[in-house]
């Protein structure tokens, strides 16, 4: 997203992954520079023009030593692209887009994170360590408890919550596969994390049609992320309940497409947390309309002692609001 | 495991991994190759001698048609190395050392699996599904629940079950890491699936010094591996009961040397699991004294109509018993 001084967003673009972590240094450095020169372009701009502040929200933007090595070979490799450079994480970016009030953000798109941003800025995390260590709630996860659960009811080492057949047979064809031996492959030599989070979209369709087990899946993915805000709730500071929405909690991520599907997992864990927390009585879900790059953008310029005004009334909508009620 | 025609063993060698989902194929088969001709030498034989049969018992020999390519490529590769190939699991292997009446075979080393073997032949197994859908029980999975559980206790997404002190200090000694964050390299781009394991080493060092977390994880993998016997069980014919053992279960690989630290778990679960077996009145968990070598040689022999006198009497010793008593 290229923005102008007064806040005007002048071209969007958008290209490939760029988690440093998953595609490399190089590849995600080529993939930033070439939006930037499409954006310009499509801003009737020179493309040889510099930025002022080149502010990036990447999913993977955590570690400071990787953040700077990012940055120090970015300026190197094009040193005319941005007279500055930032780097924060996607969950942080997503709230710099939302409010710059604070608030959760709960990210669950392939992997999952959640962040909580206080209106001084100081930020608790929880979650957000890959698929080896987490990703609760995710897609990955979803599809991997889809999987495991048939496994472990072919083994009879678990027996599972509901009945499996569907879900067997929306793996084979998926996964284009006949026997458990068949998954092998996609678990380890083949193993592409994205492609098997993909298979989230069909146990989706599967719980809209009715299938328990699809719905059982999803709905212990709203447990989880609930839990997610659970762990960062006792250092909310306490100005975060009181606005008119009560606690803002930011909902990033594909999989909260699926959120009548979570619903029912998630609400009943934050009302067992409310009892802990009085000051605790509303919360709302919001979702972005603007993309996420836009608090990067804002928390670049804001590094580099500019204000880019932006008109919070318009960059997230309120999906869901829930007050709790005496019992 | 070089045998003559007598069943007497000739030689003993060994060599490096040779599990060809983890090194590929073609280390795979240099390994075996260079084992072979070592066991030659070792037994005072002309290194050109073309042994009868080359049977195998590997760890990652499961699916059949990438048997097939393995016996291919090591034939066409190394024409004169033996008159026939036979290939096996780890598991089989391992029974037919111990024993030709059948029986129960649990693997816990860095992965782990669970094998029933009636007297008929036919087998029934539980897990073996490698890291990404399984392991239970095993080091991999040892180490991997105790860092989880450090992981979830810092993000507050988890109460640990006992203070996580002497765990994430271990932990960091042993990856060498400061932070949650250090792990991440251990855990994705350098992961090494035998390194991360090896950290149960350390947990066995603090359970058997009283760390209670350290003691827990090791109960918990008594009852999961236990969890694999009771998974098979229903599918075991009756004459695995009735002899002077009981149901006789084979124990393989390094987490059992901590047995005494996973009794407990383990023997619980196969409590309750009797009252739904009431022919299952007693067990004996038994030990290879002999590689498992020597039934993979064995079932090589038997495959080309040989049969390897093997004595049974000296090739296992039971390190447990025990018999349910009427409550």
């Amino acid at each position: 997203m290229l923005l102008s001084a007064t806040g005007d967003i002048l071209a969007e673009t958008d290209g490939p992954c760029t988690n440093h972590w998953l595609v490399g240094v190089d590849k995600c450095i080529e993939g930033i520079y070439d939006m930037v020169q499409k954006a310009k372009i499509s801003a009737g701009l020179d493309p040889d023009t510099q930025i002022h502040s080149l502010g990036m929200s990447l999913s993977g933007g955590e570690q400071k030593a990787a953040i700077q090595k990012l940055i120090d070979q970015m300026s190197e490799r094009y040193p005319k692209l941005s007279q500055s450079y930032y780097i924060t994480t996607d969950a942080i970016g997503a709230m710099a887009t939302a409010t710059d009030h604070g608030g959760i953000v709960v990210i669950s798109g392939t992997g999952s994170n959640c962040k909580l941003v206080n209106p001084d800025g100081t930020q608790v995390g929880c979650g957000g360590w890959g698929h080896m260590m987490g990703d609760e709630g995710s897609a990955f996860w979803i599809s991997h408890l889809a999987v495991k659960t048939v496994f472990d009811a072919k083994d009879n080492l678990a027996k599972p919550p509901h009945d499996i057949t569907y879900v067997k047979k929306a793996m084979d064809e998926y996964f284009q596969v006949s026997d458990l031996m068949g998954m092998l492959p996609h678990l380890y030599r083949n193993f592409q994390k994205s492609h098997f989070a993909g298979f989230c979209r069909k146990l989706a369709e599967g719980a809209n049609a009715g299938d328990a087990l699809c719905q059982y899946v999803f709905i212990q993915a709203g447990k989880i992320l609930a839990q997610h805000i659970v762990a960062v709730l006792p250092k909310a500071h306490q100005e975060l309940f009181s606005g008119e929405l009560g606690l803002p909690i930011l909902c990033e991520g594909s999989v909260w497409k699926s959120w009548e599907l979570m619903k029912d997992g998630f609400t009943q864990v934050l009302s067992q947390a409310q009892a802990a927390h009085s000051h605790f009585q509303k919360y709302s879900l919001l979702t972005l309309r603007h993309s996420s790059a836009l608090g990067g953008a804002k928390l670049g310029a804001q590094n580099v002692g500019a204000n880019l005004p932006v008109d919070y009334s318009s960059t997230a909508n309120v999906f869901f609001s829930h007050s709790f009620t005496k019992q």
